[in-house]
Parts: structure tokens; C-alpha cells; sequence
């Protein structure tokens, strides 16, 4: 598959060495050069250094040929605005947009986007982990 | 069960909210006081403003009648110290540490502490949905 990720964070370094492994091909897009010394040395993919939320750097990244878009900058409104462009625009098939703000993921999940909300994840887990319901 | 939890960011708050819907005895620390803005109006656990890496801090809080105790401030080695303190200190059954170093959480998970990393689950939980292995 060809996969997009926008944020070249801790999250996104590790999924991107995890797709690249796989054998799919990765373009990953930062707005900081640096970010990418997160990536191992063997990773296979392309960096790209932007906005993601610029047309421009999505479309050198490759967005137009992507089976899969994947916004995990640090930022809400920025992975919103660049999961929604990836989805109307470039009509990419799976995108998925991380949201840190339990209430804008439940908005944008009702809206149709795919989202994943680590804070939820995360209380959820560690509410398991004290209660011993996991 | 009477709960410790240190750091009243998202993760802490929507987890001692949680909690403390549950019927648990919830105290909760943060250095900011505007922190526990975060908290519903309806939360019934008590709130302590301090260094969670301070003895007199964790004991205000009544670290020492504890059955667990909850490390999710922003700083993987503040949750590791405070983490520490309540095990060997002060003896808490259960104690839960987040550390968003992948290397770090390894290294103290195998030294024996109950750790979550979000970036793992993060990282797993995207792979699996791009690679529809959920």
C-alpha cells in the first residue's frame, strides 16, 4: 500500500518504521527537519519537510496515488484540517485523524471521519489496570 | 479503593473523573492549580497543588493509605521517580506509571514497574486500522 502520514512525532516515527517493515511504501511529511532523526537508519520511506495542511506538500508526498492517509501531528486542528482535505479532495479510500480532545473526536467521529483519541485510550487502560478489569 | 493520581492532564482528569463516578476515594496532583479546571463540577476527589516527587506532597495527598497510585504527568522521569517512591517507599499495592519512550518504558517494565506507553498503543492501535488487521 502507499501511505501518507503527516507528524513525524514519536507516534509517527514508530508507525511509519512499522509500515515501511511491512513492505509498504511511506511518505512522511513534518514541518521540522529534525523530527525525522526519529526514523531508523534502514528506514526505506520518503520525508517530506512542510505543512500538511498545505495542497502543495501533500501532493509532492504522493496524496493523489495513496490507498491511506494518516494525520498524527500534535495538533487537533491541524490533523482535522489535513484528514479532511485527504478524504474530499484527494477522495484517499482510509484516513484516519488522531484528536487529543475527547469532545472534537466525538464531533468529528459523528461527522464521518475515522479517529482515534489517545486520551480516551489511555484513561480507559489505566482505569483497567487499577480496577482489574483487564 | 482509595486512588493517588498524579498529574491532572487530560489523561488524569478524564481518569479520576472516571473513577470517581465508580465510588473510589480519588486524590488527584498537579504543580498547576489551573489544572483541575479540567475536572468536572461534580468530581468528589480532593485536589493537591505540588511537585509529585515530593514525599510531603504524595503523603498530603495520603499516599500512605493507598491502594494505587497513577504517574501521568508530562514527564516520563517525574512518572518514573514518583512511580518509584509509592513502591518502595511507600508500599503501594498497585502502582501504574505512563512513559512515552518506548526504550524507557522497556528498560523499567523489565526492572519490574507497571508501565503504559502510549506510543506503542497508538503506533499499534494506526497500524492496525491502516493495515485493517482490527
Amino acid at each position: 500500500m502507499k501511505i501518507v502520514i503527516l507528524g513525524c512525532g514519536r507516534v509517527g516515527a514508530l508507525l511509519a518504521t512499522m509500515l515501511d517493515r511491512e513492505g509498504h511504501t511511506v511518505s512522511i511529511i513534518d514541518q521540522s527537519n529534525s523530527s525525522f532523526q526519529r526514523l531508523p537508519g534502514e528506514f526505506g520511506g520518503n520525508e517530506f519537510v512542510g505543512n500538511g495542511v498545505d495542497e502543495e506538500v501533500l501532493l509532492r508526498a504522493g496524496i493523489k496515488e495513496a490507498d491511506a492517509f494518516i494525520a498524527v501531528t500534535n495538533g487537533d486542528n491541524r490533523n482535522i484540517m489535513a484528514s479532511q482535505m485527504a478524504r474530499e479532495i484527494f477522495k484517499v479510500k482510509k484516513v484516519v485523524c488522531r484528536i487529543y480532545d475527547p469532545i472534537r473526536e466525538e464531533t468529528y467521529r459523528e461527522m464521518g471521519l475515522e479517529t482515534i483519541c489517545p486520551t480516551v485510550i489511555g484513561a480507559q487502560g489505566l482505569f483497567d489496570a487499577v480496577t482489574d478489569k483487564k
